[in-house]
């Protein structure tokens, strides 16, 4: 850890570009669930959930439309947190089904994926999306965006992440080839799908409702998405 | 930018985990390069080198067997750096080929790839090989790593990042299948490869020959790559 005048001036990407619901919305002042209620995730917007080591979360595509960007923090060290590029080194695999270890930046196991009850579309090679995306994508004031509801929702329980880590995007339908040619497609889950997760250490998990409005990932209708932990 | 306790106290993911001769052996003290001088990186090693908005780098694949991992971050501002899920989304491919612009976090260009005289087998994938990465494989005392390359050739010329960010993999040959199955195989570059970028802004390139010996990726022989700036 180092304290030095360098490190106070450095500029991180914690900062939201803009603000939403998700700031003062939290499930309670510190993320942790009530075990058994089923949350909501308001469309466009992001929940943290503190999870204690052995408990399973479930989260749930209730629209079957609906794409949720997820991210796992390390509780006890933000600095730790599930990554992609790490996983796919893990699992030999571009994308997790369950039974695959969901690893951290420190090549930790942090989340097993347990369960699946969708076709197992899911998506590890998109970065979330963020006010840069919106900004290309020709829109002009804010956007809700993925990047932010994390920033938001962490905020919101009194963290933050210095970066906005790449993120499992839960049922984002992007099928590649063997040539690595990328499409970007509605999902192909249907309503009521679930997927359930177990920490493997306590972690804080993060959850957007992605608020995609322009490319068809979400058919065009951000939607909710709900969870609960048991 | 945050200035807070909490800013001051939470630890990031800049120091190496050793050490090694990078940290010793900048190409320059800021890491100006001599114009058209050829650099080595040697084998398991990294350096830092600076480039103007405008200039190129080329990259050589020596000995046609190695893997060099690279980087690129914003001169001005080290949280804005090349990402591998950024690109992925901006290209709408998995591995970048000559024309496309390599995109940072913040969705600009920070590079554009010119030149490849290699078939165009790199990676997007995988990790930077880091410290986790040779414990998972039996290693108990340090190894040279990837990452660590990253962290000791910043410090070199005087710089550090919060994080190692997902790397471009020069001529690392990780096929993958339509199903997203992921092998791991020697290069197939042939000796005297080079890759070509130009700087799309001021920047700092950080390149790894990388370490991995256990792995095939390097044909089990780290060797140097080289490098120019014109």
């Amino acid at each position: 850890m180092m304290t030095t005048e360098a490190t106070l001036t450095m500029v991180d990407n914690s900062e939201p570009a803009g603000t939403n619901d998700s700031l003062k919305s939290p499930i309670s002042a510190d993320g942790t669930p009530e075990l058994g209620r089923v949350y909501e995730v308001p469309a466009r917007h992001g929940r943290a959930v503190r999870l204690k080591r052995g408990q399973t979360i479930k989260i749930i595509n209730t629209y079957g439309t609906q794409v949720a960007d997820m991210w796992a923090f390390n509780a006890g060290q933000m600095s730790e947190f599930m990554s992609m590029e790490h996983l796919h080194a893990w699992i030999d695999r571009v994308n997790p089904r369950p039974g695959d270890q969901m690893v951290s930046n420190h090549r930790r196991p942090i989340l097993t994926f347990k369960t699946d009850t969708s076709v197992g579309v899911h998506d590890t090679l998109i970065a979330p999306c963020d006010i840069y995306r919106y900004r290309t994508l020709g829109v002009e004031g804010y956007h809700d965006s993925c990047a932010d509801n994390l920033r938001l929702a962490l905020k919101a329980i009194g963290l933050r992440t210095r970066e906005v880590p790449g993120s499992l995007n839960l049922w984002m339908n992007i099928p590649f080839d063997g040539e690595g040619k990328i499409q970007w497609l509605p999902t192909v889950s249907k309503p009521g799908d679930y997927v359930e997760f177990d920490a493997e250490m306590d972690c804080i998990v993060v959850l957007s409702a992605c608020p995609q409005d322009i490319v068809a990932i979400n058919s065009n209708k951000p939607l909710p998405v709900h969870f609960s932990v048991h």
